[in-house]
């Protein structure tokens, strides 16, 4: 086994460094629907986290270890929204100033929110530049720290104690689903796995189209989605796997599925219906691959991150309310 | 201090008793929310209970009480909705039957998952005819027992063990503000307070034009609501305070508050944008009298329970989409 570049105990350190700031969040679970399902449901409800979105820990934490110096830079990154809200949130928090390039296709709601913690947003366009390029630009003009959407050990052991409360606040896990997008949560999920509960196999969930992660898994490297395509999953629409985080994935994910933007759509109202939870898409890509069918749980006990619930009003009811 | 029909050491009791049966339902709290408000606001999650109310609390332990050959004779009960869910669902999980009496105005929603559960609908008229009529003729031509969805003991020790856990979860609380129909979860929570925590204070919060506990209150005795009049709060659209939970409210209470079906769709939207959560408007009667300034929040420790989310999505968009 590859020396991994987050371990358990980093998760662990991050926990602690964290209490207080983070929220808790709890472990979901609905008698109705596991009678329903004939196995166990578990929804680790991190739509309820600070900031709307998992995101916060992974930033707050990158941002707690910066040297004063380094602080008082300022932050720049990537990120499609949810990221960008919890580094905002994190800078204001700390005391300092956070700069964010996103597409410029990102959800309004995000945008907006972003915007007002005191966040400055540069967009790009999706679909003919790099956001790499774009924030190693504002990095160089302004000396900014870059703290990435998922791509640095301490993002991924703030993320990973999403996974650590989950493993702490539920027992015989089978089977632990997460959206992934840049792989982060995903990888976080799968090295707290492999220590605290072994047995436990960890799947990557993507959007149908943006299958990057299942198909480098199959590869054995690093293979990108075809430009051009899109779906309602904004949060986890991401061009190809990052360098940190798909070693990890590589080693020790169980497998990856897949949901088309029609089940994500049936998971956001079994979500609504059954849990009276809001979800913004990207974030049932797990329940989604567990109602369609591709992850099995029947007398299993199978567990999904909820990532996030940014979505407003009309882009929620627009998602649920039509049955087509 | 009057004898109350119930203790606290009942609902203890209670709480025992329907352990693995009811979920035990998060406490929700949100640090942005709280910078917003100035103080501490903590929501008792009961949406996420199953069926989707706190009212299997009741229901259950009422039914588990009755001997077998009572429980062999079926239940009959009035619902607006939620407790015609929890009543079904008790029934169907201890091997009996459930009539409904349901006012023909009542969510169809509701309808249709009542039926679902197994349950027999009898519908009447809400200007017209007494739901209590109903009840007593069914009772005399079917023998069945009657489990009233506020008016007993034991349904008051049930719908009590939410305030319990929401004491053993919380502390230092100033105010609990419960969503007021028939006065069973107030009346519950002011028994579990006046215990648990008396420097607790325990008000009702009403729709506006159902607001006959807070202007019984001041008369000392029960007072009806007018005929005719409507609320967007179907589950908590009651004529007039009951003999058993009037008393008990009246000795304990610090008053009762009200709200505006605009306020209502405000703490809805509220509850969606902030917290992620899906309520039915009766449901944060409680949290739209802590946003419409009646509660005092400053400096304080305010908690609510959100009563329920049984609601269809359409409703729901309906409800929520419309900013007028």
């Amino acid at each position: 086994m590859t020396q991994l570049p987050v371990s358990f105990d980093d998760v662990q350190t991050a926990q602690h460094a964290l209490k207080g700031v983070v929220h808790r969040t709890p472990v979901l679970e609905n008698g109705e629907v596991n009678d329903l399902l004939g196995g166990r449901l578990l929804l680790k409800a991190e739509n309820f986290q600070r900031t709307g979105a998992f995101k916060l820990r992974g930033a707050y934490y990158r941002l707690l270890n910066l040297t004063p110096k380094q602080r008082a830079c300022g932050v720049v990154s990537y990120s499609s929204g949810n990221h960008a809200l919890g580094l905002a949130r994190a800078a204001q928090m700390l005391g300092t100033s956070a700069i964010l390039v996103m597409p410029s296709d990102a959800s309004t709601a995000k945008m907006r929110a972003t915007q007002k913690l005191g966040a400055q947003i540069v967009t790009f366009e999706r679909d003919t530049q790099q956001s790499r390029d774009v924030v190693a630009r504002t990095q160089a003009e302004t000396s900014r720290i870059e703290v990435p959407p998922s791509a640095h050990p301490q993002v991924l052991a703030g993320a990973g104690t999403a996974a650590l409360e989950l493993l702490e606040d539920a027992s015989a896990l089978d089977t632990v689903v997460v959206p992934c997008g840049g792989g982060g949560l995903t990888a976080a999920s799968a090295i707290v796995m492999a220590s605290g509960a072994p047995s436990t196999k960890v799947f990557a969930a993507e959007p149908e189209l943006f299958d990057d992660t299942k198909r480098s898994l199959v590869a054995g490297k690093p293979v990108p989605n075809p430009v051009g395509q899109r779906t309602i999953c904004d949060a986890i629409m991401t061009p190809i796997p990052n360098d940190v985080t798909f070693p990890i994935n590589l080693e020790l994910l169980a497998g990856a599925v897949t949901a088309s933007d029609q089940d994500i759509r049936a998971a956001m109202r079994f979500a609504f219906e059954h849990f009276k939870i809001v979800c913004e898409p990207g974030a049932v890509a797990g329940l989604a691959a567990i109602l369609n069918g591709q992850i099995a749980i029947k007398d299993k006990v199978v567990a999904t991150v909820i990532t996030g619930g940014n979505i407003d009003a009309a882009r929620f009811c627009a998602l649920i309310g039509d049955k087509a």
